[in-house]
């Protein structure tokens, strides 16, 4: 029932098909008899169309080995099969009626095995009905699985994400050469959903206007609060693009910035620098979150940047790898993640920077190209 | 990291103190010991704010003696305090860290209990940690005990479900009033979505716009498609105002109809008000369903009538109660709820028409008012 008009520009049939065989390979590889995917990113990254999750169950099986099968409304078999377009050949469709249990329906197509991968999205009810029908088979989570496969991006993928990236920062250029003083978070707000759209985006997603004492709210909604002279103002920003996100943080202050709060800019520029630089293939995303840590805490600002360094970014604004002190897995070659390193100061002001970068051979390639400098704006 | 900049218009306080009570009492029947609940409608219905359903675990525990505690990321703390009010005096709240285990909280919060429900829409990701972290306790569906609160509306929750069904009758008159031959679906799918919110809407949610053999698909997205002479269009629609959603259908048909679609369309709106005619507290849902499903089985388009003839709507466009044959439980005064009985054609041709129908102590109050015939277009 959703109006997802702007499907996902169709890429190759074979990217599907060779999708479709590296799930099953890499459920194999982990000792999973199948997958099971609902609606969900992963779903359109291995069948390329969205579907909406609901309360009706649609679910694509997937054997480690033998093929797919997609177990389907009846209502929306039509849709399935536009959306799969020849990839229907690659895969069975089993549709359900509307008194059916297609619970029972998965259950028979996924047959006696011993261990199934639900993916992480999936409605509760649903994994909830699935464990006990597949009893006594052992439910365990697809989110690795998947997050192997997708974490990876194909050099096509990482020029979507670099589209996406161009077209925020011409948001971001765009609202920060207008006057923002006298003017609600929510107005501002509002007008970077437009600039998002204007500069290319088929979706605007999220533009978090955090100003004066709401800018040390790292996700602040733009509310009522009227822009005003010495605000230090948080702008994070983002949208899709054939079918891809993007992300991106810049601080802007209301006129000239007392002497604290440069140095504090300063402080948080250079550790958003510095982690930027430290990206290359086989350092543990932990020492990625550490740098900028490290640089901010010697600074005096460390209780001050409350939250993980950045997270992955594709298909989701929010996916692996994360970029925070618990994950020491090695960066690799076609990551893509956001270095959005803050600092916080209660009832005061605050400050962030995003950039989404990508871990090349050669260290990390920033796809967003604006200036980090504090946007002076009137 | 969503742009909900509207949330639901502030209620009283003591409604939402009211809920929490309510959802207690209904846990405390069902012999659950807590009620776990993730950013969903469900949330938003016991504490009157949106959070995102996002990898960071927000969880809202009710358990069915005690006071509730919220389970929240830090850094999205303030937004939930902005979001509760004074409902924070209500309840507990707990902020974990980045790199705490929020699962493990949520353990330490529920304390040793023999059955915990999950809200029905949590991901299975966060299903499967608790379910290991919580064992031996067994869990079970939230759905049900939430939908015995939700599905039975109060006199302020149909205001709102009738202010947003006007403003959706006001968007089909706008279509409806419109050559539509010529245009392409997604023309005239993007056009509803200005009328919706020119109607009062604060989102425009879907506009399913499906013309001649597209409109045998129930949720065909629009398309390409150019509207012609001799085609019956589908205008399935809605959106949402103050929280409640809308969704109405209306069937188009661009010239004259043919006999044989002015036949199948008389049967159509026959089926469709006697269903709404039937319509009174202690009906089961399921012989509301039969009653439109036997008129039109018994003009010989049975099989052409392919999905149930509704389903329950509020803070959901989907909800309890669904108006199916497997569904025998009986309405109640305040279930809120769409009669939509369609035909279709493979190939050829479909319609439908979508009433929400309130079921009061005298019987079905339609909430769209608009005609429901065929509406004929240029």
């Amino acid at each position: 029932m959703t109006n997802d008009v702007h499907d996902v520009t169709p890429v190759a049939l074979s990217t599907y098909r060779e999708r479709l065989r590296r799930a099953a390979a890499a459920a194999a590889d982990r000792g999973v008899d199948a997958l099971l995917i609902t609606p969900s990113p992963d779903y359109a990254y291995l069948l390329g169309y969205r579907a909406p999750a609901m309360e009706r169950l649609t679910c694509l099986v997937v054997p480690a080995e033998g093929e797919p099968t997609l177990v389907v409304p009846r209502l929306e078999e039509p849709l399935a099969r536009h959306g799969l377009g020849e990839l229907t050949d690659a895969l069975e469709i089993v549709a359900w009626d509307e008194t059916d249990d297609p619970v029972r329906i998965v259950q028979r197509v996924v047959g006696s095995v011993l261990r199934v991968a639900v993916q992480d999205q999936m409605w509760a009810r649903f994994a909830l009905r699935l464990n006990a029908a597949l009893d006594p088979a052992q439910l365990v989570e697809a989110g690795h699985t998947m997050a192997a496969l997708r974490s990876v991006k194909s050099p096509e993928e990482i020029d979507r994400l670099r589209a996406a990236a161009r077209a925020a920062d011409e948001a971001m250029l765009a609202i920060t050469a207008e006057p923002l003083g006298g003017r609600t978070e929510l107005e501002v707000s509002r007008r970077i959903g437009e600039h998002l759209l204007a500069a290319g985006h088929d979706t605007a997603e999220f533009s978090i206007v955090a100003s004066g004492p709401n800018a040390a709210s790292p996700h602040h909604h733009a509310g009522e609060r009227v822009i005003s002279e010495g605000d230090a103002i948080v702008l994070d920003i983002g949208g899709t693009r054939d079918g891809y996100c993007s992300d991106t943080s810049r601080t802007a202050f209301v006129g000239e910035p007392p002497a604290e709060f440069a140095a504090l800019f300063a402080v948080l520029r250079e550790a958003q620098r510095a982690a930027c630089e430290a990206v290359r293939p086989g350092i543990p995303a932990a020492d990625v979150d550490a740098v900028a840590r490290d640089l901010i805490t010697d600074a005096g600002y460390g209780g001050a940047f409350i939250h993980r360094t950045g997270h992955g970014i594709g298909m989701e604004t929010h996916e692996e790898p994360y970029i925070v002190a618990s994950n020491t897995e090695p960066l690799v070659e076609g990551h893509a993640f956001s270095i959005e390193p803050g600092i916080y100061i209660d009832g005061q002001w605050g400050a962030r920077i995003e950039d989404i970068v990508v871990c090349t051979a050669d260290g990390g390639e920033r796809l967003n190209t604006s200036s980090t400098e504090l946007y002076i704006v009137e």
